[in-house]
């Protein structure tokens, strides 16, 4: 499928004279075609108060249309029109061109909501499940709590949902531990740590907090975690807290008083009659809260003195959250104020530190929820992962999927770059942009047991670093850990192994990174796709100062960038 | 593009046990496949609070797998997933059978919000533009205002911009007029009669009022309203009105008090520091409403003594509103208060008149819009006009574009079948069905200036009466009318000279209607696309009582029914 003749547009510098519109702006944006193209005239389409007008685009050079459009609204939509001289018509959007008259649904999209701050472009994010990255010498001093089984460093972790040591096998790693191995993050290039909640818990992955007003003391505590804000800054890194919105632990001090019959506390959870309440999913370790409640939301999350304030000030100096299960967070069947949870967290980070992140965790379309004055970005898993997982995964794997009763598909890559475009076009350039592409994660399996070969998990991390959007990969990615689902995927990390590394794929995570951190266009620039047959996937990523082409090759196993200018 | 192979399911009652569920009900829905699919599993996909969820499906026949959907929310979405034992995996959307993992887009939806009273689901519409469509004799006694240019009936209307007379120009048509003429409408078929505005105006086509409160005395004043509204009432018809939500004219009562300085009326409008105010697409004759004012909404759209809710009580008792500009009524920018302005409308009517209409006009994408508790439905434009009017248009045609800078191009039919998808599976099946479809209107080309060939006009009217949606047929397409453009095809009716009507084209909507009214698989079954080249589109409308296949070829310029069942 060759695509380089394909007319194009994005939202990146080379095409689009802003990234940051303010509303009223008017904002130059540019087509390229090819320059036998046969359109004579062009219009950019967007609407006014919902209503269509059709702006008319000059031909500025042979492979250049040039518009103008207005920031009319917060969120403006538009799209391009060509028309040749023998009457005919096509239309590009975000997912393409289109041979009928399409919905607004792939329109591309200025937001004049403020971006992500300007540090997060340059962002290689690194993911710690604390209890399973490394164990400080202290631990081995904290007394093992009643509801933990202990287990060995070099044991695998449980992942049979009947096996309780799959929520209550403590390896005990903590925040200290951490800080010992920031070189290694340094080493792989990775600035921003983002570890999974570190408030007290009775499982070990801690999303059932006990509380929001301390860290865990098996962690370490407050201390450990001010020592571990000190020691990324010091090395110019940053931190990234994971908060649950939508719940906390039934072991919580509010569920606690709300069940011992404190009034107000139970107005910030779901009670029924019967004393039931609302939950994550069926869980009634997860009592669901009541954003509507105004209390519960100056402890949560308005204002100076809320949670999500608090850990951002001194000392801690938190660069921003990632929101667990943000979609689901204020949405209750009839019920829905998901973008005012959203909007009040963005609020409150941007009035305690304006460069601060909100990542909104979201597994399938958070199109509706992103891009706005809520969450920044979403993880990726819908626009990034299930379609490189489906190009690259082995016929053959013992992966299990996330969040679906069948494995994703092994596609062609054709079908990867449909789906990659639909999904960046609905998220829109930015919000795409601002979002994490993610490989593996605590709650998927590993990118090296779906893909089974080292090369393809090559190939994988190349894509990773070089499509746009922000890397994020899970801790031990990079030398090769396994894991067939979620809970298999958090085995600890095997620092007294080192002969079980997969030490070259490692020194390819620190060339990508390398090079993205080496080139604007890798982290910027625009994404326009020359070329897609089932094993090969071509494409450019285009800045005014340079242009790369990358090659994804699934038969040979090989990756190649090139810069072209 | 053989189709008939292909899973299908929709909204209608053959694949959905309700068309009307209620909050927290389970709906059961059926996917037809081919007898020989290699499906071996299915599963519904919906969401809980924006978190997927899989339904297993179970096949209960060759030919069908039946799930269970409960409506967790207002609007629940849901789309298919069919494995085989070989792996593969497609996914069935409303816009068909995706070949990558496709965003929530394109999902089946289900609405919870109250649908269209019932009565709308038999309607055929006609829609009248009262200054040209019959004269009483009373007409020639009234004076003609000083605004106006007179015209004799058998002159055509001048639509050039320069012109004044293509808003001023004056034929002196009235509402007795139509009520002479109704024997015309029930012979067609028609039991819905929508006029465009009746409201006094310094315009022929009275979309600048300059009162709510009176029906226009060049029309008849309200005593001609009430006969008209009584005489549709014998012959069993109903009535549905048309207003402004978006804005009045500059002579309205409301803007002249706001004009000399009336503090509580200048909050109406949007009045800039220097006397400036905004208006429709920048005429000064169109001021634009606030609707976040509170005195404004009590005057216009709240409660029993707005203008929404006069107009539908005794003596008049109008069926419903259709709402001009809807898509631009609440919107000016950064402001967007448009759910609203429906939702109040909805409610004032649902209060008044429980078994009234809303309708909202929205010429591109109402997507967002409709399907909740706000529109039922639109006049619908995007998904039936341009999509028929792009397969059926005369490669050379003086018809002009409506909205956009080039003519509507022409496309083979399955272009033409994938945008009816497109827009059908964005509006949902229910909003869809609700909406109206629409050949021409005042507002556009008429269609047998656009395809040129009688024969190609009844295969359009015969898309228009068999494709699901309400058909509105506007008063002279019926007889052959033409118009290049809206202006030009407001042309007054020949009532004086039937040996210009297109007898057999008028003979054709009789059956057309007659068939609709007699086959309840027209009016409210399932619409499966079996076939689709250039030049022929053949579906089935499939209902529990009985299946018709529907084939229209545009070269031959034949339309053909068949009841298979």
């Amino acid at each position: 499928m060759d695509l380089s003749a394909e007319p194009h547009h994005d939202g990146s510098p080379l095409y689009c004279s802003t990234q940051a519109p303010q509303l009223g702006e008017e904002v130059t944006v540019r087509m390229r075609v090819a320059a036998d193209d046969p359109a004579t005239r062009a219009w950019l389409r967007t609407t006014y108060d919902a209503e269509p007008v059709y702006l008319e685009a000059t031909r500025t050079a042979d492979e250049w249309w040039e518009a103008t459009v207005p920031c009319h609204s917060p969120i403006t939509h538009y799209r391009w029109l060509l028309a040749d001289d023998e009457g005919a018509q096509r239309w590009l959007t975000a997912a393409g061109v289109t041979e009928h008259d399409p919905s607004d649904t792939f329109d591309f999209r200025l937001s004049t909501h403020r971006p992500a701050p300007a540090w997060t472009k340059d962002a290689i994010v690194y993911q710690v499940f604390p209890d399973r990255f490394a164990r400080s010498a202290a631990a081995d001093d904290r007394e093992t709590p009643a509801w933990a089984k202990p287990q060995t460093w070099d044991e695998l972790p449980s992942y049979e949902g009947s096996d309780d040591r799959t929520w209550l096998g403590f390896y005990g790693g903590d925040l200290d531990g951490i800080v010992e191995h920031l070189d290694h993050l340094q080493e792989l290039g990775v600035n921003v740590l983002y570890t999974t909640p570190v408030f007290p818990a009775e499982s070990n992955h801690r999303y059932n907090a006990s509380t929001f007003d301390a860290i865990d003391p098996l962690l370490g505590g407050d201390e450990a975690y001010q020592r571990l804000a000190e020691a990324l800054d010091e090395r110019g890194m940053h931190l990234v807290g994971d908060l649950t919105a939508n719940h906390t632990g039934d072991t919580h001090e509010w569920f606690r008083a709300a069940q011992h019959g404190d009034p107000e506390k139970r107005e910030w959870y779901y009670f029924h009659e019967d004393g039931s309440y609302e939950t994550w999913m069926g869980y009634p370790t997860l009592p669901k809260l009541d954003h509507t409640d105004p209390d519960m939301r100056a402890a949560m999350t308005e204002g100076a003195d809320s949670t999500v304030a608090r850990w951002l000030k001194p000392p801690y100096f938190l660069d921003g959250w990632r929101i667990d299960v943000a979609n689901m967070s204020g949405r209750l069947g009839a019920i829905d104020v998901n973008h005012d949870v959203a909007r009040t967290i963005r609020r409150t980070i941007e009035e305690e530190n304006p460069n601060g992140w909100l990542i909104g965790e979201h597994n399938h379309d958070a199109s509706t929820d992103i891009d706005g004055d809520g969450w920044h970005g979403t993880m990726n898993y819908s626009g990034f992962s299930w379609p490189i997982w489906g190009w690259l995964r082995a016929p053959e794997t013992d992966a299990r999927p996330f969040g679906r009763p069948v494995p994703v598909q092994r596609r062609g890559g054709g079908a990867t770059v449909a789906a990659l475009r639909e999904w960046r076009a609905r998220y829109g350039w930015r919000a795409a942009l601002q979002s994490w592409s993610i490989l593996s994660s605590h709650d998927s399996a590993r990118i090296r047991t779906l893909v089974r070969d080292p090369a393809l998990h090559r190939v994988a991390a190349g894509l990773l670093f070089t499509l746009p959007g922000v890397p994020m990969i899970f801790a031990g990615d990079e030398i090769g850990l396994e894991g067939v689902n979620g809970e298999d995927s958090r085995r600890p990390m095997p620092w007294d192994r080192r002969d079980q590394w997969d030490t070259e794929t490692l020194g390819f995570y620190r060339r990508m990174a390398a090079l993205r951190h080496e080139h604007v266009a890798l982290r910027e620039g625009g994404l326009r796709f020359l070329y897609a047959d089932d094993d090969r996937i071509v494409f450019l990523r285009e800045h005014p100062e340079e242009t790369l082409r990358i090659t994804a090759d699934r038969a040979a196993g090989t990756f190649d960038v090139t810069q072209l200018t």
